[in-house]
């Protein structure tokens, strides 16, 4: 096993889509292990906190009226003119990668160990050593045509700092009020509408006092992994797909594997969207959004190997942890292939938990009765009995119900 | 505190409604306990395991071409011409109760304590000292038009054996699909569409080879546990409601408090519907529906003295664990005042997930605020990071989705 270790740089980076177009940053062979840095996209909620000082943010989200580092974020049009910039914000996350496995090819599964996961340090000496995110109630938000208290409809962010001392927990520092910020090129955005624009903390009003007295234990992860989707060339990062992708499952986390089906060739592996704590649901639009390093290490199943294993006939992505093993069931089960080429818009008015729940339940069905090799009454019956149904994210587009069955109930068989 | 014992009896017990009409069988004072003993409705899935030499499970479930003891199973007609059978099956949960708590009156808020639950035993010398339950994958079940193997649609019954001995789990006996029965009355039943009707073992075929090895951690509850609503004199216990009901939450079980508005004078407290084990879901129609007694204890709280408290302004049921605090979420919040005179049929058109998302999220935003008094903003942020909302039901026409979070949380508060 090669160790291998990628830092998030400009080079390194893609912002708010997956690409089968990208070239590689990384080339491994199965069973090697990479240290991958990330970047949260959400780092200039507060400039101070979670960029300045550190040289690779630094770059990767300088933006002046003369330079745009990351030009293109999202998997919309690159030629103005722009509504919020290029790439349109279609597609919010920024990723690291992609990294390429030797000798993967579509019908391959690629396993992905989470080994650990480490949060990045703010590199302001005024914070030195201290892990900071953001989670803001965004538009996207589920609550967001819904409050109850005025102004409405509003945004709101709340950041948040990591206590890494066992057990980590979360508290938040203060929140703001989103207000209409222009980025360089002089486009206004009045609502959280590309990501990366810096606000400008002299148009914010600071709440102090928000949250106070109020610990959450940290639950570290990324929310976006995935490969590279084979139907488009540029796919955007928020709907979660059958190649994975966005889906903010808190879940997958140290000591857990990710079974991903291969689209393209080499596989084309890239993960950012850490949180350092989210509940089920992601119910404001995002979690707590940071930057981590995950360590992986990468094992490729070719499709030939897969009969008689846990990961025969999988067309979607799989968890498996020491306790479970989960599906993931979404409103609409391959959006790329099922939507036409409207896709990007189409998903848009397709969330639904109902028909999520409706995935799950096959995809759930599917594996008791391949792997485990029940009939479907039994399937049926130990399902009801045994499998537990969460709402996985209701703010993704194409949102989540994720269906978990106990390992240990088949320990006798 | 007084200790009560509450035997199910034919003069104990109301089958597939709640009814502020119906008499108390017991009438208790605040800080009294009560051991109410259970019987499941699906105890003629399996006549010899479940009733034979059970006195008081015969005499309840007698009905012969003369005789029919429970002859009210449902809030449906029970003037004939039937389909099904007088009450129609419009509600099928076999209730013990009710229990009148003194004084208690509409504006209260009713806490009851399960301090304990056993199984209760076959009474067959055949079986002597056993548990049994039966899962039925019913024609109300999430898979019922969504089968893949024929044929279909089906209802397939699996018998279970509890087994207590810790940790208690459960195992599959056997399984049948269901086949027409035709009741004392002369009625058919081509599916399992009005309660307690015996199946005629002669007539359905033993599969002996289910979930072989499969062995389920046992999950003992109540599936539906409330009180009597002030709208309508006899209500189905499909649905649940702001009263309770058919709430088919698994963690609804030993060690915890749930807390239910009172809606009618003394309350009229009534359980049944006992579960060996469930899933989040409920997946095919039903869980592992076993006979239990069920050890409360009842604490009234006065209207008055609600305001500083964890119920203050709280219109619909709560739990309270050793970690938790949850809400449920239905379709429809209170389907009995909100759909009209139609209600138990307008209900059955009305599930949904995303519906049953927007109540849950309404109604911990609202418990976070009022109780913990957060800010809108803050309730938000806290609930996308550190709640967590769960499938309970999509199967009891008012689907359901639980919202937790965690009370270790406000420790420092």
């Amino acid at each position: 096993m090669t160790k291998h270790h990628l830092p998030a740089t400009p080079s390194t980076v893609h912002w708010g889509y997956f690409s089968k177009t990208l070239e590689p940053v990384l080339t491994i062979k199965s069973g090697d292990s990479v240290t991958v840095e990330t970047i949260t996209h959400h780092a200039n909620d507060d400039y101070d906190r979670m960029i300045a000082g550190d040289t690779e943010a630094e770059a990767i989200f300088l933006w002046t009226k003369d330079a745009k580092t990351m030009r293109r974020r999202g998997a919309g049009p690159t030629e103005g003119p722009f509504t919020h910039g290029s790439g349109e914000g279609v597609g919010v996350h920024l990723l690291t990668g992609p990294i390429a496995v030797e000798g993967a090819e579509p019908g391959d599964i690629l396993e992905v160990r989470i080994l650990d996961t480490a949060p990045r340090p703010s590199a302001n000496p005024a914070y030195a050593g201290r892990f900071f995110g953001s989670n803001p109630a965004a538009c996207w938000g589920f609550q967001y045509n819904d409050l109850i208290e005025e102004p409405k409809p509003r945004e709101v962010v709340t950041i948040y700092e990591l206590d890494m001392t066992a057990p980590a927990s979360v508290q938040a520092v203060y929140s703001y009020r989103w207000t209409p910020q222009t980025d360089p090129d002089g486009i206004v955005h009045p609502t959280i509408d590309y990501p990366g624009v810096r606000v400008d903390h002299t148009t914010i009003t600071r709440n102090d006092s928000v949250l106070s007295g109020i610990k959450v234990p940290a639950r570290l992860h990324f929310g976006t992994m995935g490969l590279a989707p084979a139907e488009a060339e540029f796919v955007s990062t928020i709907p979660p797909n059958y190649t994975g992708g966005n889906m903010d499952d808190w879940r997958i986390a140290k000591g857990a594997r990710m079974y991903y089906p291969v689209a393209v060739a080499g596989g084309l592996f890239s993960c950012g969207d850490a949180h350092a704590s989210q509940g089920d649901s992601e119910l404001s639009g995002t979690a707590i959004e940071i930057s981590l390093n995950g360590e992986f290490q990468f094992i490729l199943h070719k499709k030939a190997d897969l009969p008689g294993t846990v990961l025969e006939g999988l067309t979607h992505p799989l968890l498996e942890t020491d306790e479970v093993w989960s599906v993931y069931g979404f409103s609409v089960a391959n959006y790329l292939s099922e939507l036409g080429p409207d896709h990007q818009t189409e998903i848009l008015k397709r969330g639904s938990l109902d028909t999520a729940m409706r995935d799950a339940f096959r995809k759930l069905r599917r594996f008791l009765m391949t792997v485990h090799g029940l009939s479907e009454d039994e399937a049926i019956s130990l399902m009801s009995v045994a499998a537990d149904f969460a709402v996985t994210q209701v703010v993704d587009a194409n949102w989540g119900v994720t269906g978990s069955i106990r390992k240990a109930i088949f320990a006798g068989r």
